[in-house]
C-alpha cells in the first residue's frame, strides 16, 4: 500500500516479477478491494502464484512512530512482517514509512542475538562495475562506536553471504584517510575495527573518504545513519541532474538528436548502468527475518529490482548465513 | 606550491588567467627559483602583471598543524596570506594543505567579530542552473548548534554580497523535512534559525534533504564540516564515475563513435554543465581577509576558477559586504 504512488506501482511490479521468476510466490497485504480492482485493471486477478491478504489499516508516510506501531494494529505493514514472523512468508517488501517500517520490524521479528540496533544497508554502483554495499542510511542518526562496529560485522555478514567472499574489506566514512581525522566517534569505531582486524575477525581496510564510495575501494562502508541518509540522497539528487542535463542537451538540435539516435544503444547501456532504480531495495539488517525497503518514490521498473532483491536474499538463504556469520563475529560482551 | 601537482599547475594556471583577465595582477608565492624555471618553460618570465615572492619552505599535505603553524614560518602558504593581513594582496588562494591553510589563516589574519568557527564554503551545480552554497566543507567536523547558526549567517552575508540577493534561502541539511527528524544538534539549530527567521534576520526555509542540494531549493545549504566534507567528496566521486561511464560507452562502437561525433556540440555543453573544474575554489569564511583553496587534485583549467573566483570576491568587495552584513546578523551576545 506504501510509497508515493502506492498500489499502481506495487501490484504491476508484482505481476511482473511473478511473471519472470517462475519459482516466486507474493501474498499482496492490504485494502482486499483495492488490491483485487488494481490486479483487475492488468487481468491478473487469478494469478496462480498472487494471493491476497486483507489488511483493513494503512501506515502514511507521516504517521508517528507511536500510531504506526500501538495504534494501526491491523496495518498492511504489521500484517506483512507478521507473516515473516510466522514463516508464512520468507522476506517483506515495502515501499512506505521507514521509520515504521523499522519500528515495527524490530518489535515484531526482534533484534538478532547481539545486534543493538538494526541499521538500513543498501547497493551502490562502483567504478570498479562491483556494488558498494552501504550501511546505515537512516535508521540511527546518533551513533556511538559500538553501533558502528556492530554496522561493520552486520555489514560483512550480508557481503559474504550475498557475494559469496569470505572476508569482504570494510571502510569507515570519514573526511580523511588518515588515522588522526574525522570525531571521536569514528576515532573510536576505528580503534574497535583495528582490533578485529588484528585478531583476523574481520577484514578492516581503515578510513575512507566520500568519493570511495563510487571507487569501490572496499566492499563495504559503514557511517552513521545521519552521514549515510544524506549522503544517499544527495547522490540520487545528482543522478538525476546528470541524467536531465543529458536528455535536454540530445534533445537541443537536429545533429545532437541524430547523434543520440545513432549512438543510442550505447546512451542505453549508460542510462542501464547509472540508473539508480537497479539499486533500489535496502535491507533491514540485523533482525530475525528479511525486510526490505523500497525507495518510496519508486517507480514500478524500480519497485520490481526491491522484490528481486529480496527474493535473491531468500534464495542464497542469507539470513542464516548472517546469523551463523554473526555468532563467530559478534564480540560476547555484546550478547543481548 | 601546493595541491597533488604543484608548479605545473598553479603556474600555468596563473599565466593563463592574467592573460584572460586585463585588471589582474598577481604575486606568484614560493621556491624563487622553481617558480622562475617554470615561468620560463611558459616564456612569460617578464610577464608584467606576475611577480614571485620568495619564500624558503613548503607545507605539505602531511605536515602536522603544528609543523605548519610553528615550525614552517616561511612557508609559501604563510608568506601569501602575510601579504592578505599586509594588505600587499587583496586575496589568497591555495590548492595545499587544507587544515594547515585554515589553521594559518585563522592565527594571522583572526576571525570577523563575533566568529567562533571560520566554516569553508563553496558552491554545487544545481538543476535549476544557478550555484547552491554549501558550508561547512570540513573546516569543523564536531558542530554545537551556535556554529552551525553562525555558519548559516557567514553563507547569508557571502551570497548576499556574491550573487546580489537581498535575503538568500537557507536551508539545514538533515534526514528529512520535518521538524521531529535528525540529531540533536540539527533540532537545535533549526530552532535558532527559526528564532531570526521570525524576526526577519535571516531567511529560513527549513530542513533539506541530500537531493535538495542539486535540486537547488535553497541558496545556502547548512552542515557540519563532517558531513558536508563526504557530501561532497561523494558527489565529486560520482561525477568521475558518470564521466567515466559517458566516455567508456560511447567509445564502445562505431556507432556510438559516430553518433558521439554527430552530438559533439551537445557533449561539449554536457561536459561543461557537469563539470566540477568550474565549482573550483571554496571560500574561507569568516576570517578579516580573503582566502580561497583550490582543490588539490586541481588541473589547469580548474586552478584558473580558483584564482578567478577570488578575482571575483575582490571585484564584488565581498569582504566589506559580509563585514557589515555580519555586523547587523551577529546575535550581540555572540561577540569575540
Amino acid at each position: 500500500m506504501g510509497g508515493d504512488h502506492g498500489l499502481p506501482v506495487t501490484i504491476p511490479a508484482a505481476i511482473s516479477f511473478v511473471n519472470r521468476e517462475p519459482d516466486a510466490e507474493l501474498i499482496l497485504v492490504g485494502l482486499e478491494d483495492r488490491i483485487r480492482a488494481e490486479l483487475q485493471k492488468h487481468k491478473a486477478l487469478n494469478h496462480p502464484r498472487l494471493s491476497i491478504l486483507h489488511a483493513s489499516e494503512v501506515v502514511t508516510m507521516d504517521d508517528a512512530l507511536e500510531v504506526a506501531l500501538r495504534r494501526k494494529k491491523d496495518s498492511s505493514m504489521r500484517v506483512a512482517i507478521q507473516l515473516v514472523k510466522d514463516e508464512k512468508a520468507r522476506a517483506c517488501v515495502s515501499a512506505g514509512n521507514t521509520g515504521a517500517l523499522m519500528a515495527i520490524s524490530r518489535y515484531v521479528l526482534k533484534t538478532m542475538s547481539g545486534v543493538e540496533r538494526p541499521a538500513i544497508c543498501s547497493i551502490l554502483p562502483n567504478q570498479k562495475g562491483g556494488p558498494t554495499y552501504m550501511l546505515d542510511l537512516g535508521a540511527n542518526v546518533d551513533c556511538e562506536p559500538h553501533h558502528l562496529h556492530q554496522f561493520a560485522i552486520m555489514g560483512s555478514a550480508l557481503v559474504a553471504a550475498m557475494e559469496d567472499v569470505a572476508k569482504p574489506t570494510i571502510g569507515l566514512l570519514n573526511v580523511g584517510a588518515e588515522d588522526i581525522k574525522g570525531t571521536e566517534v569514528v576515532k573510536q569505531t576505528a580503534e574497535l575495527l583495528r582490533a578485529d582486524h588484528a585478531s583476523g575477525l574481520l577484514n578492516f581496510y581503515g578510513n575512507v573518504e566520500g568519493s570511495d564510495i563510487f571507487k569501490g575501494t572496499t566492499d563495504i562502508v559503514v557511517c552513521d545513519g545521519f552521514v549515510g541518509n544524506i549522503t544517499l540522497k544527495a547522490s540520487e539528487g545528482l543522478a538525476r541532474f546528470f541524467k536531465s542535463v543529458l536528455t535536454a542537451e540530445l534533445k537541443s538540435s537536429v545533429f545532437s538528436l541524430l547523434g543520440a539516435l545513432l549512438a543510442r544503444a550505447a546512451l542505453k547501456r549508460i542510462s542501464r548502468r547509472l540508473n539508480p532504480s537497479r539499486y533500489n531495495g535496502a535491507s533491514l539488517l540485523g533482525l530475525r527475518g528479511l525486510v526490505f525497503k523500497s525507495h518510496g518514490g519508486a517507480d514500478i521498473y524500480s519497485y520490481e529490482w526491491a522484490i528481486k532483491r529480496a527474493f535473491d536474499a531468500v534464495k542464497y538463504d542469507v539470513m542464516s548465513r548472517i546469523a551463523n556469520k554473526m555468532q563467530g563475529l559478534m564480540p560476547h560482551d555484546g550478547q543481548s
